[in-house]
């Protein structure tokens, strides 16, 4: 048995373009396009493309893109500042600030500033409420991938077992919320869990989000399940070479593929549905924020 | 075997005091007592005994208590108003509206007025964004009141696997995430869930929080598990004689006391911890407010 590969890329690309359809339709209303803003602070070359990439992918969709960049010495008084002057721009409708700022800006305060209803990261206090609390809101993006990705493979999550390994604030705790509100049975595992290979054998559907090179083996999962793999790990790679290094994720792929149902690769599983959610949510914020219905199709 | 039974009565006469005592000391920096202020609307007899209970409790414990009553009838403007004036005075360091409101009054803007640094029930969007990304805030009373006679139980719960039967905002799913703060392995499991009898089989702690009248048998319990019985459910008693009544809880307590190694009965167990919690949160967020560390004992 070899499991069906979950193709993120195809399922994003097919999101980006219903975002696209969603915000053009929107735009008749709006008498203008859903607006995304993005904050880089510094030139982390990482951070420098993901930002990019988020930016041609807003424009691809057809929508507004700004984008706000400053050195890596700019004061964090600043930086509230140009948030604060984004939440009162009405012609914006998400504002992202890239993570990480450099150290001597207190990440909480700026993330703070950012107006809740604008917060397309869902990293806010009052959006992560909103989550508990089951009220509407914007979701995190990546956590909410994960959900969407999900429901392609199985159809109803209602009733399903979920193991979430992993309790990060990014991943771990908002899957667990956002699974739960499609009515599955959700466990949250983590470093002190005890005999996890147990546990995760229990599940339907396990979401390894820990960040350590394929810690989850093939045993742990149970015949037929859904694995989604979060975990992006760059480790050595000689066999392609001295000092060459590839990706891998938390799930020893190659071992889990002959146990699970539904697995998704690392890279081109869960990666690209994170910017997908992104403008997924950029549109979401411009519908919500004009007193409109949630779009059809997202 | 039969299980030892959770005093919460006297667990809970013992945090009051303690938050006396935490309080009488803040009172010397303060240049005050620690206040909390309830605020009950309408006559419904039952909220009326429990906001009486609740002043009368924050009085002995040496605090100063203010209560606010307005009738059913009054508008929702007003009630707003009155919340913004606690947030606004000072001297109020915990605002408790009582629920329910009446009908016409939107609970939850009633409750989002409410200053997050004084919200002593853990009710508003931010209190609860807060408790999901970890940062320090008040943590609604009840399923803090769980964890707390658990560690007294069992010591500590790290590793500890804990099902959570029951979702709600109030207790179910912030006590998942307090639990899980706790470095316990964290279950949450509701109507949908398949085989909840042998879910909860697994479980070192059992959490019910779902409403219904002695749901959990007694052969749901493993051997020695700590069983925390949220549910208040009056029932009939014909046994005490015609149109009698009395309180049970989600568990089917006479059937789990043979099984478990500690059990809250219904009434006398988590019941009285929510008020004693309700204290402790006034004393947290009085030093919060000035600026002072967490208070000794609490």
């Amino acid at each position: 048995m070899s499991a069906e590969l979950i193709d993120g890329k195809a399922v994003a690309a097919e999101i980006d373009q219903r975002a696209g359809q969603a915000g053009a339709e929107l735009s008749k209303a709006l008498g203008r396009a859903p607006c995304l803003a993005v904050v880089l602070i510094g030139d982390d070359p990482a951070s420098d493309v993901y930002v990019r990439s988020k930016v041609k992918r807003t424009e691809a969709a057809g929508m507004t893109s700004i984008e706000i960049r400053r050195p890596a010495d700019v004061s964090q008084a600043e930086v509230v500042e140009i948030v604060r002057g984004l939440n009162s721009d009405s012609g914006v409708d998400g504002i992202l600030v890239q993570m990480p700022l450099p150290g001597h800006i207190d990440s909480n305060a700026v993330i703070s500033a950012i107006d809740p209803d604008k917060d397309v990261d869902g990293l806010t206090e009052v959006s992560a409420g909103r989550l508990l609390l089951g009220k509407p809101g914007l979701r995190p993006c990546t956590p909410a991938g994960c959900v969407l990705l999900a429901e392609r493979a199985m159809g109803s999550l209602s009733g399903k077992s979920v193991v979430v390994i992993g309790r990060s604030i990014l991943v771990g705790k908002p899957a667990a919320l956002l699974f739960l509100e499609q009515n599955a049975t959700v466990t949250i595992a983590h470093s002190r869990t005890h005999d996890l290979a147990a546990l995760t054998r229990t599940a339907d559907i396990v979401v390894a989000a820990v960040g350590r090179p394929q810690m989850v083996r093939g045993d742990w999962i149970k015949p037929g399940a859904c694995v989604l793999d979060v975990g992006i790990n760059r480790v050595d790679a000689p066999e392609r070479g001295e000092g060459r290094t590839r990706l891998v994720g938390d799930v020893a792929f190659d071992e889990a593929v002959a146990h699970a149902g539904w697995i998704t690769p690392v890279p081109g599983g869960i990666g690209p549905m994170t910017i997908a959610m992104l403008l997924r949510n950029t549109v979401l914020a411009a519908a919500a924020r004009a007193g409109l219905d949630r779009p059809a199709g997202l």
